[in-house]
């Protein structure tokens, strides 16, 4: 059982909405891989990867529409 | 013939709905390959490498589209 | 020409949602591979494979997109 | 310039509307690659290879959504 | 800079649409590597591959969606 | 806790749009990866891997989905 982490998908600004883009992004390797060791050894692998850092990209950018659109653009 | 696994999409947080999109994209897993002592041999080695747990992430990102428009993004 | 598979988009509910959506995906297969021999040969390789099997959920996801929002996600 | 190929993407059923999702799905190919003798070529190739035709199912899977759309879901 | 080549996101028809949705994908790869020589010598390469074609298909067909979107599915 | 760098999803023209979906892109990369030395490093490689620049494209094309939804596609 993980604990409490996400309250609201209601951000103040866009930029707020794309930082919890990456949260939530995070959080989905997190709760595939909840051991933190091993998570800190891949990182130094995967950020030295073009393709990885586009991958993990890409996964913000899917959560970055179900964020702003909770949040309607921001408008 | 799966037994019954999922009654809806309305969940009462954002959070269980994030738990509840990582449980479709394990079920997505689960139904092309039903055998659990197979899918356990592959968890050790999925776990470890750091696309495989960006391409799960991307899985839950695009179910929890899904999900937080289904609860009105908890609005 | 295939012969008629798809009557609708409507379930009844959502673990019903889910297994269409599984068998779009694997329509999307059969269309494009519709030797049954050949696909029955592949399986056995791409079930143990974990990144296989994650690609084959994602398929699945944003397919169960189209169904959900086809069954106003069964609210 | 490529001939007119596309009047519509409205259809009657939906399992047109799938065959029409494959079919824009090969046009996307066709447009980057038009020598059919070369995709004659490849086709052996990613027929036979199971990540390849998951890949190609995603596709489908993506146009789907805009066709069904587009039909409001043959509601 | 990149000087101007999109003025607006409607068109006249649904094959438009899509090859307006060719032209999106290309300008993505246009603005991550500017140089035409370089894309020259890249072309060759992945247009005889068929995963490098249907990823490439797939860029089209979510651009699709947008131009699909902007247009009103062309009814 | 990165500066300030994005204030709206509004853009003038549906080509502004694009950029800043590009730009969005780039700092999903940039969060994961936030020294610009290891950055500098990665670019020529992706820049000259066909597959690479479709990835790349097809994070441009999903936060474009997102830009160009928030502008009610520029109508």
């Amino acid at each position: 059982m993980m604990e409490k982490w996400l309250d609201s998908l209601i951000t103040a600004t866009p930029q707020e909405g794309f930082e919890l883009a990456i949260k939530l992004a995070r959080m989905g390797v997190k709760y595939t891989q909840p051991d933190a060791d091993i998570r800190s050894k891949l990182r130094p692998v995967y950020e030295q990867n073009a393709d990885s850092l586009t991958l993990a990209s890409q996964v913000v950018a899917i959560h970055y529409q179900t964020v702003a659109q909770a949040n309607n653009y921001w408008k």
